[in-house]
Formats: C-alpha cells, sequence, structure tokens
C-alpha cells in the first residue's frame, strides 16, 4: 500500500476513470472460469487462517517445475517475494541492468543497497548482450534479471543466460531471475532456468500467477530455489500466513488450466505483429518485443491524451534509463487492440 | 509462509484433522454473510491489480476512527504490519512484555533487534502494572503492548495505558500498540488510544479485521498513526499491492456490519463466565480474561490428548515465559463450548 504519491505503475484503475486498461500485463482474457469459482467457493472458507505452509498448492507447483516441496516458496503476488528475497540476502554489491522493473530498485533502496546500475542500450534494442558477463565479478554479491523484460519485452538470449548461469556460479553471484511473463512470452523465446537449477545454487527463479492467469488482484507468486539457507531468512521476515486462503484456493485450480495462458500465448502470438505494425505506421518506433506487451517510442503526450479518453496505457518516462516518449501497451484482444488504435489514431488527430 | 517447521501458532487446521479449532480468537460465528457475497462479487474483478491507495477503504477506516485518510495503513493482514512497522523502524532498545504473540519477537529477530524482556508476572495474573514506567527510558526506542494481551486475555488497565503513553511522549519512545482484539472485548475493559492520538506521535495502534469479522483467511489489517514519516518509510519497505481487491472489497463491506461484532461480544460475554466456572470445576486455573479467549493453567498433555480427539486448543508452552499446561482457548458458540468441555472430560478420564 501507498499513502500519498509516488505510484510509478501500471494498472491503476481506481484513481481516475479508465475503460480500457492496457497498462497492466495481464492475461486479456482475465481469470478462466474455474478460478473465479474457487474464489466463490473459498469465500465460506475465509474464517480459519490460511494454510501456513501453502501445502497442496507447493506441492502441485513443485510436481509441475519438477523440483521438490522444499524449493518452492509462496508469496502475495511475486511483487511481495522481490522485497522478501532481496531483505533476505541484504547484497552489498548487485548489478541491475535498466530500464527494468522499478520495484527491483525499491526493494534494494529498502535494504539499504544503491546498485550497480547496467545500461541496457537503446541502440540495440534495449537488448541484453554478452558484454554483462564482464561485469559480474566475485564481489557481485546478486545479479538482477527479467527475461523477458519489463518494460521493453526482450528476453535475454539463451545461450547468454546459461552463460550468466554459469558465470554467477563462478563468482558466486546469486541470480534473480524474473521469469513471471514466461507462460505468455513467445513459445521459441520462453526459456526457463528451472530445470538448469542444482542443489544450493545461489538462483532464485520469480514467478507469478498475476499474468499468465489474469488473476493480479488475488495476488499470488512462488519462487523457485535449491537454496535452503536463504529460503529460511526468507521465511523469517515475513508473517506466517501472507497467502491467503483465497489466492491458495484460486493458485491450486488455475493449475489446471495449463491450457489457459496457452490460449492467451497464441492469441498474443498473432495480435502482436498486427498491432505492431499499425504503431510502425502511426510512425512510432516499435520494440520486436517477445513478450505479452509491445514497447514502443516516439509518442511524447500521448498518455495524457489516452488516459483523458479514458484508456490507460503505461507511460515509460519513469523508468531509470528511459524517456518521455516511451510507453508499454500490453497485447489484448483484437476489439480492444483495435479501440486502442482507434483512441490512439484520435488522439493523433487532434 | 514458512517452508518447514517452526509453526508456533494456533490455527493450523490443515496439516492434521481438526473437527473442532479453539486455537485461533476468532469471531465465533465467522464472517457475516455480505462479507462472504463481497468475496464471490469480487471473483468477478480480479484481473486487475488491487488499488494500492485502497483508497475508499481508507476513508471509511478513517471517518470510523476519527482520523484522516493519511493516519490509516492498510496491510496483508495485521501481522504484515507487525513486521513492516519493526522493519521501518528498526529499533536499538525493544521494551517487550512477555508473554505475548510470539510475532513480535520475530519481527524485531528479522530486523536484528534482541529485545528487553519484561516479565509479567504469573503471581499477578500476568497483568502488566506500574513498575512498567520505570522501565521506560530515552534509550527505549519501542514498547510492544497488546492490549487485551495475547494469550492472556488481560488488558493494560486504563489508567496505566494513559500513564505510559505519557511517559513515552517524555521519552520519545515508540509506543506500538496491538489492539487487534478490541472488538471482542468486554465492554467495559475495551479502550482504544485511537482519539488520544496527536500529530506527529510516536504510537502506533495496530487493527484487525481477522478477528472481529472471522475473516482470517483474507488478510486485511490496518494501523492508526499520526507520524507521516514512520509512515512513508513503512510503504517504501513493501509492495504497492499488497491489499488484495478481495480483502479490500470485503473490509469495506464488514465496516457497515458493526453489529457483526457486537453481536460476538454480547455471546463471548455470556458464555465467558460459564466456560471459566466449568474449567475451573475441573481444576483448572483459569485467568480472568478480557478477550475473546481464555488463558487457563495446569493442564500437562491436555492439549495432544484433545488433539488426538479432533479438538485443537492452543498449547502456550511455546510462549516466552510459560509453561508446559498452559492453555489458550478461544470462547466459541454454547453448542461448541460444550463439546470442547465433553472432550477435555473425555481426555481427562482417560
Amino acid at each position: 500500500m501507498i499513502i500519498n504519491t509516488g505510484y510509478g505503475h501500471g494498472g491503476d484503475v481506481y484513481s481516475q476513470p479508465i475503460r480500457l486498461d492496457f497498462s497492466a500485463n495481464v492475461n486479456p482474457f482475465g481469470p478462466p472460469e474455474p478460478v473465479k469459482a474457487a474464489v466463490r467457493a473459498a469465500a465460506d472458507q475465509v474464517s480459519a487462517y490460511p494454510d501456513p505452509y501453502c501445502g497442496p498448492l507447493r506441492d502441485k507447483l513443485a510436481a509441475l517445475n519438477g523440483v521438490a516441496r522444499k524449493d518452492v516458496i509462496c508469496g502475495n503476488g511475486a511483487a511481495e517475494l522481490i522485497y522478501q528475497f532481496i531483505g533476505a540476502l541484504r547484497p552489498k554489491k548487485a548489478l541491475l541492468p535498466v530500464p527494468s522493473f522499478s520495484d527491483y530498485e525499491g526493494a534494494l533502496a529498502a535494504a539499504g543497497c544503491a546498485p550497480t546500475f547496467y545500461p541496457l542500450r537503446r541502440e540495440r534494442g534495449f537488448l541484453l548482450t554478452e558484454d554483462v558477463l564482464a561485469h559480474i565479478s566475485p564481489e557481485t554479491d546478486l545479479l538482477l534479471l527479467c527475461s523477458p523484460n519489463n518494460p521493453t519485452g526482450r528476453s535475454v538470449p539463451r545461450g547468454l543466460l546459461l552463460s550468466i548461469l554459469d558465470r554467477c556460479r563462478e563468482t558466486g553471484t546469486w541470480l534473480f531471475l524474473d521469469e513471471c511473463f514466461l507462460e505468455l512470452t513467445d513459445e521459441d523465446k520462453a526459456f526457463s532456468l528451472a530445470d538448469r537449477l542444482r542443489d544450493g545454487d545461489r538462483v532464485f527463479l520469480l514467478r507469478a500467477f498475476t499474468k499468465a492467469y489474469g488473476m493480479a488482484g488475488l495476488r499470488l507468486g512462488y519462487g523457485l530455489c535449491k537454496n535452503r539457507e536463504l529460503l529460511d531468512r526468507m521465511c523469517r521476515l515475513v508473517q506466517p500466513w501472507n497467502v491467503s486462503t483465497l489466492a491458495q484456493a484460486a493458485g491450486l485450480v488455475a493449475l489446471d488450466c495449463l491450457d489457459w495462458p496457452e490460449k492467451a500465448r497464441r492469441l498474443i502470438q498473432k495480435e502482436k505483429p498486427w498491432l505492431c505494425g499499425y504503431l510502425t505506421a502511426l510512425g512510432f518506433e516499435v520494440l520486436p518485443g517477445d513478450a505479452n506487451y509491445l514497447f514502443f517510442s516516439g509518442a511524447p503526450g500521448l498518455y495524457e491524451k489516452l488516459r483523458a479518453r479514458g484508456v490507460l496505457i503505461r507511460d515509460c518516462a519513469n523508468y531509470r534509463g528511459l524517456q518521455p516518449g516511451d510507453c508499454r501497451i500490453a497485447v489484448r484482444t483484437r476489439r480492444e487492440n483495435e479501440e486502442l488504435l482507434r483512441a490512439i489514431q484520435e488522439a493523433l488527430d487532434v
């Protein structure tokens, strides 16, 4: 919760009249019906405290990801786990490629760490490249990566990611890899480190239900990590009941709907080039993103003009390393995407 | 969430077969019907991120408590706010009367603080007395109080609480007062500091929906505090979306059901002496508690015997300053209380 100003994210459909939200990168179909049904059914079970072990949910996540239950940690949304991981690690020297999701920096600041920023270059399409390897030294306590990255949608190339993993193992550097958008990422680019984890590895993989299952309001995320000591420290930093009964019930059911993100992924793979073509034709510079959102530049003032029309996109000017006119939009259904394009066209015509 | 062992609380109805839970101190009637209806209705709104400002909920809480919206902070259950408050304050010297709720100590440990324990004496019925005042010095960064206290049910006497407030103002000590059980506390003992708060005061009042509205599984708590700087620091320690859409919707509706805790309070005031009489007759030493639970001693082995019968009470042996045979039970409906007494009788007869 935030008290006053300082909300620098998308998805605020509460403090302003919004009819179309393209600022939050969630499944365009929302949650699958069984998830909603599970929430409705669980309404009768809220009197008791939630299961502090998240037992059945972690069992299911472990089986799906080929790890043990003890390698799975659940959180009140993936965002909580970012703060919890960094709070437990309390790194002195952290390497953070930017632009990236601002809560990494927020969580580092909360733990008293001023990170070293590794600038992703606009002229390289914000792609992470091999030269990052030279910046990982034995003094680097932590490298934070998001793949596909938020807001650019660029994935870390598979070969590079494996080289980074090797390099981090050599230097004893923790690798925090945010894989929250993986299920909605183009199939040929979606690549997880889950099956590379070794016992004791200093690797933490972050996952969310938010995006893939369209349940941001329910708050449910998880982490995969085979470093027992770090997980123990993380658990001691928060209450035992951080994952609500409703989130646990919904998560369990969501995992029976693996075709749901798949269906969205297929839509997105179809809509993305179409949307991309139109945006390019309108004069914007669109990045070839791999995720369920698109990053484009050259639209100063567009955010405000769209907001005035009840359409919310993500103004990216407040991301470190970005500038006015940089924007991010979710890829949604054809009908909504058409509405967005119409609103953009109108905004540009004014 | 916790990964392995180490859950030292009541309410674990998941890892064991339990038919009657007297270990969690929640409203015996569960949540009011409108709260359940609000959860069911909100199931259709979980696609969007929650309101990071908790706007409407904080407005309502502010109005009910006679403070401003900016004096209200919401959390993912009151328990999160304990960790968040202590994480933001990072006290060097904290004074903690014991026995008390173990997560105060857990949160202090997470912030690297080893508190000074102030032992509440069994021979005084664990009542906080005037001599605590002499322990509050300018070096005391923080005094943690819970009134009525958990697990003893003893309130801090009104006059003493006001003296403590004065003393803390003199010494610049932060007063963290957990008022989570207030709405279910005997009316003549329920006393809040809410209307004593002054601008800038180093006072934090903790409140929960968990107990009064029987919605522990939903996770919703809040704090009242007129120290802007501390609240700002607290907000920077956690994600913006820690309070789920469902919790916000349920909380808003709960506050229209102020008669719900009142109804439970009336039941509890009637049941408590009855239950107390029976327990005393069975040979236990029962504390005259003010809250919706009872603390009694002289029952070593009772917890295990009841658990084997599917009845969960709170074994208090793991509270600092308590011993085997110390137990806590919630006060519930007559039918359930009778079942509990029957189970106890059976357990004793074996």
